[in-house]
């Protein structure tokens, strides 16, 4: 596993998707994070059925996918996409300590939009305590990446079809101010 | 649940992040996937850990997640993200109907890329075997959105700090054709 690669994939997405076993079965839920060094901080309302489960030290995989292209292949069994992807596999500890809620707290924002944490208001201790969040330690991560063209067979490679690929980014749009600001 | 907002979600998105319970604790793995009617259909080389157990009918979680905005609020504490989120629960089952693998072929391939299915080679009765897919019905799915602004508390509204929404969506850049396409 090339660390520099797997922090390098969860400092450019926005969102992890995190699956635990609830008893009815696997949920994936989309959170947002942040990384420190080794160590992954989901946060999120969304994820609040797994945060509530969290204190108890639950077995949780965080898998983030950058969406670099699509490849359209001259057959349609070979079309396929260009992706960069980490999954983390740990067992989720609630955080509760206020230092650590604040350093995250900085990270979160900053993670959304660089700088950020020194303009917006820094959290209340009344906030934090109200913060449900979790940490996973990324010692046990994979990543996988797939880059190039299509890997068409030989005897296709003569077909009228184009073929090639259409990259694929997440892009930031011009900033809507909130009426007021 | 609103089914047309559920197909919508699932149709402008590309990628689901498909959960389940592995004997080590849950998996979550990204996955190409295609709606048929009140279906979703999973398929890719990166889920073939699942695939492979799927013919067992393992429970499964697909969560579709578009990222739309990051909500950029007065205070740390309310920063957020604006998205919409698709979870479905069930049943994975194998796909081993040729007609319906098929079918399925060009449902992926539109995904990608709408009318591809009409110009790529079509799956060889080969290629059909030796595809991987698992169908999981839309009858358990929820819908999740956030929109709007940031929801300051009153108190902070007149912080000299900006607040808004930067708006964010996966963009398609200019396709590079294969050498010899």
């Amino acid at each position: 596993m090339d660390r520099t690669q797997l922090h390098a994939i969860l400092d450019e997405a926005l969102i992890a998707h995190v699956g635990f076993t609830a008893s009815h079965g696997p949920v994936v839920l989309p959170m947002t994070y942040a990384r420190i060094d080794d160590a992954l901080y989901l946060h999120g309302a969304i994820g609040n059925d797994l945060l509530r489960h969290a204190a108890d030290g639950v077995d949780v995989c965080a898998t983030v996918t950058l969406l670099d292209g699509l490849v359209l292949a001259r057959s349609a069994f070979h079309h396929s996409m260009n992706y960069r992807c980490a999954v983390v596999f740990g067992r989720a500890e609630r955080v509760t300590d206020p230092a650590e809620l604040r350093a995250m707290s900085v990270a979160l924002v900053d993670h959304l939009s660089p700088g950020r944490s020194a303009e917006a208001r820094p959290p209340t201790a009344e906030e934090l305590r109200a913060t449900l969040a979790i940490r996973l330690s990324l010692d046990e991560a994979s990543v996988k990446v797939r880059t190039g063209g299509p890997v068409d067979d030989a005897e296709d490679l003569a077909l009228p079809v184009w073929a090639g690929v259409i990259p694929t980014e997440l892009r930031r749009g011009e900033p809507i101010a909130d009426p007021g600001s």
